[in-house]
């Protein structure tokens, strides 16, 4: 027990308060990896509430350029680490180094980084509205802590210490609290470190970033409704996400859960007629790629029963047969994928591909495609959109149109979803049908495409009905979009010029800063509008 | 029971389905009113639900003219019954009808109508964001049904069928289901049959208003969270809208509570040196306008001790002494004054007026000052801000600055707050040390001015943290950025230009929408911004 890994907390990398310590397991070889990680008490986490809530008084009064400066030097700082970072994140994760982790994911986490210290800059995001004839000013400011709860899917994009929650919180001006994903404890502290060190010499105040690893349930319930606390971003399991939530709501405190989503794909047959094979290899590369470990896996596709759609099933399933099953990212992963296959398999569904297939290595699970009929879909809707999060899919095989929109209609929220139609007409009826029904379940809607590689960028939205997420009118992706979720509207009713933030002065600060004024945009001064 | 009153469900006023009724009563006479109101079971709000839901869909395919008609000529047709609505409200509220009902509240009504109509015809209220290179479109669109429960104290413009958030609602492109506040049943009846004649003059689809005038707690909670509705609009009192958020939020419903706030004031003592008499007359004005029933009358002032602050009180307290004091809104008004004040005073609170006031008329209850040391306050601060709603407020006497800061500090999240302050700089110390703490704990700050009489705005901000609202992000009052709590985020990805909705396309739709296009905001078409 002597080489337990120190939390951040005030400044400090210390020794944890706790009674407990847990360690990572390498997903692949299954053999436990070194290092020893803290279960927190009370204690640390009442230390960094405090520590938090002095650090988000001092962000409101240092330089404007300083959290820019910080987040571009964290993510110059991780990609000079690049290499080392990849090979630990894919030893906790079993997820490729060099093309994914070291790779792509990298370029993703540090550009949308870089993404928020550029809105952090320019200040757009803030929303400002300006009423010359009243005096009234108001823009969104940061709303205190933020509490963040990450994923292990995405070990650099999603962390809780480099993800976009993180960055977005850090950019609106809040300090964060950040709690590892267990699964990626070392990777964690390891970006952790590399945070700390941008932040002081950035200047920032210490407590701006602090990390812990783990603590007990009711401590956990207990920090989110903190009244230090601001706000709390969740992303993971339903269970975990629900009772952080109820506690949060009971004490008013604003939390954004990511919890379930099956991205429902409609393929319709005029599309599958015009580009069937196509659509075969996409949609089973989309489910099965990163072991199909990503919150847009479209891991519901509902079909019109007819010549071309058996085909692509038939089709569908032997891509599924013929690919070797990936490894999924814990222990924990594996064990709750065997438990929701077999929640669909109770409600009716059928799996159609073969069990003995080539062995994966370490945790990992047969390729699995489902097929249920759209009448027992409508039988047991709820049962039947679980989320089998991984290399699982499910068709859902209706007699008609008619049907197809019922099945859409029993949908929960979802995060995407798409329609596949053809080119030449045949199909303009049933997208016209469906199209405005599976709208309104999703935050994000697509045309012929698939839902995974989501760019980050300006336009995109990653929310949607719960249980996708919590609060429809959000989303955690697409900067600045996502920082609004860590801010609170502050209106000034005939505050003095002097006593006002620069940004709802007459004079605009930059000249180059966004402002509604009187119901105009405009990027001038007060005084040219009028 | 034969003249029970009927409710408006799905396009018809029919009878409900109760087995309970109630009646209104005049809170001057304290008589019983002339009508029976249903309290509806389930089956009531059932079908209200599926008939919302229908025309929630229907909502989606009018033409973008139909709203603003609806809205306008409902408008139009309160004030051609001003005199008979402001009659009946007033004979429901013990407001005075002539200048008040008929008078400043039905134009501030109307005003704020018509304001959403010019909001729904404009369209920005969507917050249009595009971003060409990855054809990634985004805006906000309805949310589904809207369930809304309105206070009494403001029998027009806070009523469920044409307040702020009824306007919003509808605004937004959804239906209501409108639930009246039980006192303010006739008045709400009233409103109901004019915008339904508003609604089918504008060819709404039939379900576009509907109204219920009460139904049990167990059916309110199940209302808020079934799978048919989009969200929740609450103002009212603590316990009720707690109950309604629990429900709402363990459902993943958006809900907007608005609960209590005593909105706290800090006159320094520069600024009572400068102008203490418009001080008292203004403050003791604010206090008690209206029996004091606003959510903004500003209950809780925060003084620093020295000799003009003793004066202050002491011409306070006579003013307070010396009005006659008004009629409250209902005999459970009067019934949660009485126990609200008694809880201040179990906390250490002082009456310091004479009780033995003129008697006012009605539910009444004499206009009472309580004083309490900062000290005291920093004992018992959670039962020290209880909300006592009505002809109340309460000064917290503060040793120093030192001592002001700790009492802000202690103080949960408030509508509004203010800082008077000195003109000659002798305030401005106490100024900078306590406005940054104030600020972060209200939704609308200001300097030199009392919180009543809040215009509705373009810049008016009427929210703030727990439990003043369940979000600070969010705000009941300005158009149209009201309008964005009853709406969803809906991202379009690479969807073809003629499945996008029109504000999406290429095109600017009307030459004047503001669209922000990679980043600028523009009011052109796409083409001419590449």
């Amino acid at each position: 027990m002597c080489d337990i890994a120190p939390i951040l907390l005030a400044g400090t990398w210390k020794a944890a308060n706790s009674s407990e310590t847990f360690s990572t397991q390498n997903p692949i070889t299954q053999e436990a990896l070194p290092g020893n990680y803290p279960i927190s008490t009370w204690a640390d986490c009442d230390a960094a509430l405090t520590a938090s809530a002095s650090a988000a008084d001092e962000l409101a009064n240092i330089a404007p350029t300083q959290i820019p400066k910080f987040l571009r030097r964290f993510a110059d700082l991780m990609e000079e680490n690049r290499n080392s970072l990849g090979h630990l994140a894919s030893l906790e994760s079993g997820l490729p180094s060099e093309h994914r982790l070291a790779g792509r994911e990298m370029d993703r986490t540090t550009d949308q980084i870089r993404q928020t210290a550029a809105a952090a800059e320019e200040r757009s995001w803030k929303q400002i509205l300006i009423e010359t004839k009243r005096d009234l000013r108001s823009m969104f400011a940061p709303i205190g802590p933020v509490a963040i709860f990450s994923p292990n899917n995405f070990p650099f994009s999603w962390n809780s210490i480099s993800g976009g929650d993180f960055a977005s919180a850090i950019a609106a001006g809040n300090p964060v609290i950040a709690i590892a994903n267990s699964a990626a404890s070392g990777t964690t502290k390891a970006l952790a470190e590399l945070a700390f060190q941008a932040s002081q010499e950035a200047e920032l105040p210490s407590a701006t970033v602090q990390l812990l690893y783990r603590m007990n349930h009711e401590d956990g319930k207990r920090l989110v409704a903190d009244p230090r606390i601001g706000a709390t971003a969740f992303t993971g399991s339903t269970t975990a996400g629900l009772a952080l939530k109820a506690s949060a709501d009971a004490a008013g405190k604003p939390i954004y859960v990511s919890l379930s989503s099956v991205n429902p794909m409609v393929f319709l047959p005029g599309a599958i007629r015009e580009h069937g094979d196509q659509l075969v290899n996409r949609y089973s590369n989309v489910c099965l790629k990163g072991t199909g470990q990503f919150c847009t896996q479209p891991g519901l596709a509902i079909l019109i029963d007819d010549e071309a759609t058996k085909g692509f099933i038939a089709a569908t399933k032997d891509k599924f047969n013929g690919v070797t099953p990936g490894t999924l990212g814990s222990k924990k992963t594996l064990a709750n994928l065997i438990e929701k296959i077999a929640v669909l398999k109770k409600a009716g569904a059928k799996v159609i591909t073969d069990q003995e297939q080539k062995q994966g290595s370490g945790f990992s699970h047969p390729n699995t495609l489902l097929e249920v009929s759209g009448a027992q879909f409508l039988a047991s809707p709820k049962a039947l959109q679980t989320e089998a999060f991984g290399n699982t899919a499910m068709f859902v095989v209706c007699k008609d149109v008619a049907e197809a929109k019922m099945v859409i209609d029993a949908l929960h929220g979802q995060l995407a979803g798409c329609i596949y139609s053809s080119t030449d007409g045949t199909d303009a009826n049933a997208y016209e049908e469906l199209a405005p029904r599976l709208r309104r379940k999703v935050g994000r809607f697509m045309n012929d495409k698939m839902p995974n590689g989501m760019p980050v960028s300006i336009g995109m939205a990653h929310g949607g009905p719960f249980p996708a997420t919590g609060h429809p009118g959000f989303t955690s992706v697409g900067i600045p979009n996502a920082m609004r979720r860590f801010a609170m509207l502050q209106a000034y009713d005939q505050v003095r010029q002097s006593h006002l933030p620069e940004e709802l002065r007459d004079h605009n600060p930059t000249g180059k800063l966004w402002r509604n004024i009187d119901g105009q945009w405009t990027t001038g001064d007060i005084a040219e509008v009028k």
